[in-house]
């Protein structure tokens, strides 16, 4: 079993995460990624964005699709106008609901107590859960998949129900049931209060309210309010994806487990749009290939499961849901945290940001109604249609959504990577090795260049092999210390190869080449370790 | 001459760049990139991060530095603890100044109103200027030199004088001789007030003014806080650098010209910590090297100065400072705008980051002072310094600041590769054409693929030749259409090779390309057309 805090360590110490801000004491939910961290993510994205926009062959059928389709990139601002959010229903509905307790003062998340409510509710049927704690997480999945499905959640979700594994909330109409954390009596709680998710901000010198906007929970939206212009200016057919990877940010009440649930993170987003006909064809595809995906990239398909949502679930436009799972370390034994959701949409964005499309009784979102009794927020007025060119047909595409989150990513793989096993030291005495097996596409760096000692023109040969690796990839030198020391604290980093120049690379122009994993060493000519290399890290 | 309008309404119409939440009628300062404008964006930042930070070597000393270095990345996150931005300064003096005109209603930015002061003095000089428009521009420059050197700002920025345009702005200690843009009369402008530049917003569900923190006006802290962890964790010894590319968020008053002035933007900064006896000499080698990166690019030398720094223009505490400027076309001929500055900062931010400090009598930034005397924020209390193995000097390192703006690099290079030239159409008739002759390193797509006509197998060649250059590079295939329409489009999408399968390819498997420049043509075997455009793009 990996440890959660030796991965948290040696992110720290070698250089992969530190918490943000951490000389000022830090800041709950922000991570910054150090000189390892930055490469391992940057690879991640660049894997992500190669394999699913740049490199993507529009003209074939990849493996399992339907047919050939284009891909193409955006990049939005994290800043966008407030209508956005009002239209997409974040502004209204992307809530938590805190609660006050007036015993002990403190502040909580409604839905943590709502557990709360679950375990004083379940005392007579002898299912006592004694702390906070060991619900929490239970509860924190409950209410992941509402946020999911938040334009569920204003009225619904408390009677959300998980069926296998049995719990169910039923609706609650007051907190008089509940016992708070620190409280020891009933009803010492406040009736919930809103508090959105979003980070707002304000634009301008003013002030005012009109000029407050929101930092974006989510990519996504920025590619919808763009439809229109990708369409204009890229000449794309449907079936088309368009792809974006930046920042989001949710003001998350309770920040935990390392960078898994942060409030500034990144996504690498995908809205894939298509015929209605064609929607669920497609969102099975998605969701096959993303997991794929992250398979090929290195993570062990036991450690990984595709979690189909139930019905119930489901929002009821909603032809699907998926979301990819990870078992990371610091879950309980058989519990899984989201790594990408694969959601079938609908029409329903696109349709929000139309004009004259937001009649309550046929718009499957609930939104707070003005006073003539029709949407409080339209959408823009603009005509988000597509028209097939050959059959002239006219209608607003259906969007599969996978959206993957890069934090998440770059977390799955550190807790996969991670491992120990016993390697010989110096004096061929077995020692406990820790070992980031990374995939060589996605490690900082590909390979440390050593000479075996600092002399007899060992280092001037080594330093020229770094030279000449450097053009092509990320490389390392090193020449302090005993190359055991040397090799482990590659071992660490992640580095898949090291080359060392030794005694015979003097005589005959070779060099040892050491595969992280195997512990495998093979000797290559010295002008061959160019091309070895490179054909091993692709 | 190139007219901005062109050149914006060419970004528009093939999708380099769109402005933010169109649809709902814009934001003002934010600009999102569309399918091209993101993988033009993409090339400058992955050219910035190989040749500065990832394909560093760090072994040999380049051209003209004073020996050789190590370089490192990092990624931080946009939101931080306030503190930083108490400690670096920014929370007391990155301020603008409003002022109100009690005649028309209307709020304006001080040093614009300033401007027309400077008009109104100068009315018996003669040199009259008859629009704000006019000196705007004038009177940007001097604030955006102040801006630079905000801490100087707060109390002497009206004193600055700009020699070389022989401009003397002298204390104005009130506005009542200021004449406001609408105004008929003198003495109608209120007191001017501050107004911070950062971004506001809170973090948790208390929303207290203990919570709230800023989105960072520049990436640069997010280093120096990291400093001693990234030293910790990666072994680096002094001169070495960490670079950064990230966004930034400045909520400009006036945000103008296309994307040069956003609130929303990316940076690619590198701090560059050396021994202060160094620090001139690498001030001069990273001036230069800048310098040398954009017209390595392309940009022309004719449309690029380096302006050093006046000497009244400097902090106390700075060697110099230089800003790389462009002849942007909104611009009127003969003024630049800044791409970059490349400022010596001395041990300036580190310092400021440590506690104790921060006594007023030595510390080279006007810091608001407590009931004590003392400043009113203090450091980390971290030992920010850095310990010589070899001499085993201890010191705080002076910092060597190259901070480009990424998306002023984009504008900078979409306004340097558009141009219009005459080229024979399908029919042999000179015809007007547009071109956009960016570098092949930044060009969106490296090659176009086209048959020439649809029939005869032409398809099906050219298929196959698309998607083995897919496989190493961003490619783009057409069959719509005449084949000079097709070149036509991709010249607009600054595409510099086009490769076509013509009668000739079915007999002798050869293909002809295309140079988007010269309009040359060349023939080359199937089989080398890989080898050929791969050595030609790098």
């Amino acid at each position: 079993m990996k440890s959660m805090d030796q991965i948290v360590s040696l992110c720290k110490r070698r250089g992969f995460l530190f918490q943000s801000s951490e000389i000022y004491g830090g800041i709950q939910g922000f991570w910054d990624y150090g000189p390892l961290g930055v490469e391992l993510k940057r690879n991640l994205k660049e894997a992500w964005w190669h394999d699913m926009i740049s490199g993507h062959n529009e003209l074939v059928a990849p493996a399992n699709a339907p047919g050939p389709f284009e891909m193409v990139g955006l990049d939005c601002t994290i800043i966008m106008h407030p209508q956005v959010w009002k239209c997409s229903g974040h502004y209204d509905l992307f809530h938590d609901h805190m609660v006050d307790c007036r015993e002990s003062k403190k502040r909580y998340r409604f839905d943590q107590v709502r557990g709360r409510w679950v375990e004083y509710a379940d005392r007579s049927q002898k299912i006592f859960v004694s702390t906070l704690a060991d619900i929490e997480t239970e509860l924190d999945e409950v209410r992941r998949r509402a946020m999911k499905f938040f334009r569920l959640r204003n009225k619904d979700a408390d009677k959300i129900s998980i069926s296998n594994e049995s719990l169910t909330i039923d609706r609650l109409d007051s907190t008089k049931e509940v016992l708070a954390p620190d409280a020891k009596n009933l009803d010492t709680l406040t009736e919930p209060r809103e508090f959105n998710l979003m980070f707002k901000t304000t634009l301008g010198a003013l002030g005012g309210e009109n000029d407050a906007t929101f930092l974006r929970p989510e990519t996504a939206q920025g590619i919808f309010v763009n439809f229109k212009n990708v369409l204009d200016s890229s000449r794309v057919k449907l079936p088309f994806g368009i792809g974006q990877v930046g920042k989001s940010f949710r003001n998350e009440i309770t920040p935990r487990n390392f960078t898994f649930r942060s409030r500034e993170f990144e996504q690498m987003e995908i809205e894939f749009f298509c015929h209605p006909d064609q929607s669920q064809v497609w969102y099975k595809y998605w969701r096959d290939r993303r997991m794929a995906w992250y398979t090929k990239l290195g993570l062990s398909s036991e450690s990984l499961i595709m979690r189909e949502h139930h019905q119930e679930e489901l929002a009821h436009y909603s032809v699907g849901t998926a979301d990819i799972e990870y078992a990371f370390p610091f879950l309980p034994e058989g519990e899984y945290g989201e790594l990408e959701g694969i959601a079938h949409r609908g029409d329903f964005d696109l349709r929000s940001h139309m004009e004259g499309k937001l009649n309550p009784a046929t718009r499957p979102m609930e939104v707070e109604l003005g006073e003539n009794g029709k949407a409080k927020y339209r959408g823009s007025g603009r005509d988000l249609t597509y028209r097939d060119e050959v059959t002239n047909e006219k209608f607003v595409p259906h969007v599969v959504e996978p959206s993957a989150g890069a934090d998440r990513g770059v977390l799955a793989f550190l807790c996969e990577a991670y491992s120990e096993d016993k390697a010989p030291d110096e004096k061929g005495k077995m020692q406990t090795r820790t070992v980031m097996k990374l995939h060589p596409r996605l490690a900082p760096i590909k390979a440390a260049v050593f000479p075996l000692v600092k002399k007899d023109g060992m280092p001037e040969i080594a330093r020229e092999i770094y030279g000449e690796l450097k053009k092509h990839m990320n490389v390392f030198y090193d020449e302090k210390g005993a190359v055991g020391r040397r090799y482990r604290r590659q071992d660490e980093a992640g580095t898949p190869y090291c080359v060392t120049v030794d005694t015979e690379s003097l005589n005959d122009k070779t060099v040892t080449i050491r595969d992280r994993d195997t512990l495998e060493q093979w000797r290559v000519k010295i002008d061959d370790v160019v091309t070895d290399l490179t054909s091993r890290i692709q």
